[in-house]
């Protein structure tokens, strides 16, 4: 079993990585007897682990009511939201339930932001079950849902109270979805941990093999790497800002082709293909450096090219509208070399349209 | 010009009270010149007071966008809140917006809690036009929709970056809104302030009057005492819950007549008289306090009983759903004579049955 800790002062929360955690009774303290908990997750996972989950719960003695959300990022919305809200009103759940998040970055993102609102914020804890939220989504507190007119608009930064992480849930998991998460877990090699970029070089078979011991080790460091950078700036004034290498350009990829058909890693390994284009334009990557990226996604089963169809020109308005943006100043992460990256401000447009069009199929 | 300053370390913030603040450029300093904001306001105020507010905003140099909603408690609600994401979306407005609340309580809570949540949180600044606002809601961070189970259920703690009062405003209030305002400045006087009480019991009249003196020394005593409850207890763990005087009752009123039929504030008070009834039957006040508080909130213009034809049994089931009640007990906040109150857990169902037939009409 592995343990770390993110630091946060008051509100600092344990990750706990194993195998079998959802057949040990430990793995829900400080949960006490007479506790009242919500578990939120869809129609995919609860016949998979809802019972196992409940029986461990209930065995020790809390009482446990479920809401099961359709399956999908399409149904992340304000609107599906509320059924959370209902579903804990109807009891009632008082201020002092714990919100529990059995499934992926959607069923996390929800159900935290359903934690930081409900009655002003009660207690939550992150189950993540996919590979992407294990080392992205359920660490660090950020919440959201989407609004049509753009990803994630709408949240809240709140922190779980825990994140319990069974390695097994992975073994269900689609293979498509196992590659999303690698390329969170490869952007970390690139944004800060040559000597883990190197390691994924070297460990990328036993990963899709879910190996126990490589896939333990890389979801620990990638907690450890994200863990580390929500302490230095919860709130994304600065350094946090280094985790969304991709996701602008990815944001636009998944809003113009529609939630759910791309896959948010996939988005975000072509966006990084993209920013490491830019970055090459600007100087400051070498067209070696590309190569191993590109080399290291493909590998993971992702895309590094944009969608077919999809012009350089249809990318900018959906960039404008990504958080980053400031007083109508398009900000790129971009890598400096492997290891490393910088927030750029006023990189000009012919320098991103040139970086899409760079890696169009 | 009075000027009281909410304590709350990073998160302090100016309250301004004078007369004539529309017309004032100052008011809205710090924003900047090129800054962006979005007035969110409704039906009923947009044609008296947003186009002053606009000009002098775009006097500055800022650029102003607005959102008008429906005008209501009935639309306080997620849905409704959705409007105004898309309003900040479809211009759009980035992380550096200001939401600027324009209106009562109603568009108070509905801003601060749009403005919370987008993009997980923008400054906002309260410019309350009721006295219940001026007084209580836009002071201290709570935010809130309703649900259609229970009300403020859904919000966030979120504090404004400043408030500002225009005594003016009040010219337009219709009385029975201004009576519903005094319910919650009453409320400070019982709960927290005896001088304050002997004051108003002096001054009402002045007060009803619209008397500017009056108006200021009672809007600025009111804000001193939320917002030293508020530093002391900004979540509401402990002492802030006694600003709650009256509401456990008031909400069950609300809820129980749909939105919109009772005020706040009327129900306030007559949840309050509940309460002071139930504080004399477990011995600790007085007929003569008891005959104080209604003596002064009917000269207010304000209910001393429930509502016509709503038995006891039925307060309950919703004094339940509150928010106070942890592990499925209630919690009232009770009068301890004037000047002084308390939460007290485990009152009886038949003192608090016997509370409410206390006050039938
Ligand atoms: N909060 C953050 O910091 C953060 C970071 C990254 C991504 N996200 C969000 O996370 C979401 C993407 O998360 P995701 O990739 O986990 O997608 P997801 O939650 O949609 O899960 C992907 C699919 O796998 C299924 N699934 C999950 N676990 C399974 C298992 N163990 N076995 C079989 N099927 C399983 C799900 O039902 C779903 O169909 C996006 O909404 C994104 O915005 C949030
Ligand atoms: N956040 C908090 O701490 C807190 C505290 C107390 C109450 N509240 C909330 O506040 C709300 C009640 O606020 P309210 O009493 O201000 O009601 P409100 O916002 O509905 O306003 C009352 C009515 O007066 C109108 N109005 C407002 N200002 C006016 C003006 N200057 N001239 C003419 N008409 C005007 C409004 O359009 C509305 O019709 C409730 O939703 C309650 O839950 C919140
Ligand atoms: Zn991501
Ligand atoms: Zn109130």
């Amino acid at each position: 079993m592995e343990r770390i800790t993110v630091t946060l002062g008051e509100r600092s929360y344990p990750i706990t990585i194993a195998a079998g955690l959802f057949s040990d009774p430990a793995s829900f303290l400080p949960l006490k007897s007479g506790a009242q908990v919500m578990v939120v997750t869809n129609e995919t996972l609860a016949p998979l682990y809802l019972n196992p989950v409940r029986a461990i719960l209930e065995h020790a003695g809390i009482i446990v009511d479920q809401v099961i959300l359709p399956d999908g990022e399409q149904y992340k919305t304000l609107a599906v939201l509320e059924r959370i809200f209902t579903a804990l009103l109807e009891k009632p759940h008082g201020r002092d339930t714990t919100l529990i998040a059995l499934g992926g970055g959607v069923i996390g993102d929800m159900a935290g932001f359903a934690a930081a609102s409900y009655q002003r914020g009660v207690r939550f804890i992150q189950v993540p079950t996919t590979l992407l939220a294990q080392v992205d989504s359920s660490v660090g507190g950020k919440t959201a849902v989407n609004h049509p007119l753009g990803k994630n608009m709408i949240g809240a930064f709140y922190q779980p109270a825990s994140v319990i992480i069974d390695l097994d849930c992975l073994k269900s998991l689609p293979p498509r979805e196992l590659s999303s998460g690698l390329a969170e877990v490869i952007k970390y090699g690139i944004i800060l941990d040559y000597a883990f970029f190197v390691w994924l070089e070297e460990h990328m078979d036993s990963l899709l093999a879910l190996d126990p011991d490589a896939l333990s080790y890389c979801i620990r460091r990638c907690c450890e790497l994200k863990a580390e950078v929500v302490a230095a700036d919860e709130r994304e004034t600065g350094l946090r800002a280094l985790l969304n290498l991709g996701h602008t350009y990815g944001h636009a990829i998944e809003t113009h082709m529609g939630y759910g058909n791309w896959l948010h890693g996939e988005a975000v390994a072509a966006g990084m293909v993209m920013a490491a284009h830019a970055a090459r334009r600007l100087g400051q990557f070498s067209a070696d450096d590309l190569l191993r990226v590109t080399g290291l996604l493909a590998r993971a089963g992702l895309p590094v090219a944009g969608p077919e169809g999809m012009a350089p020109e249809e990318y900018l308005p959906h960039m404008m509208r990504d958080k980053k943006v400031v007083s109508g100043k398009l900000r790129l992460i971009l890598p400096q070399g492997l290891g490393k990256a910088e927030v750029r401000a006023g990189v000009p447009d012919d320098i991103v349209l040139a970086s899409i069009a760079d890696c169009r199929t």
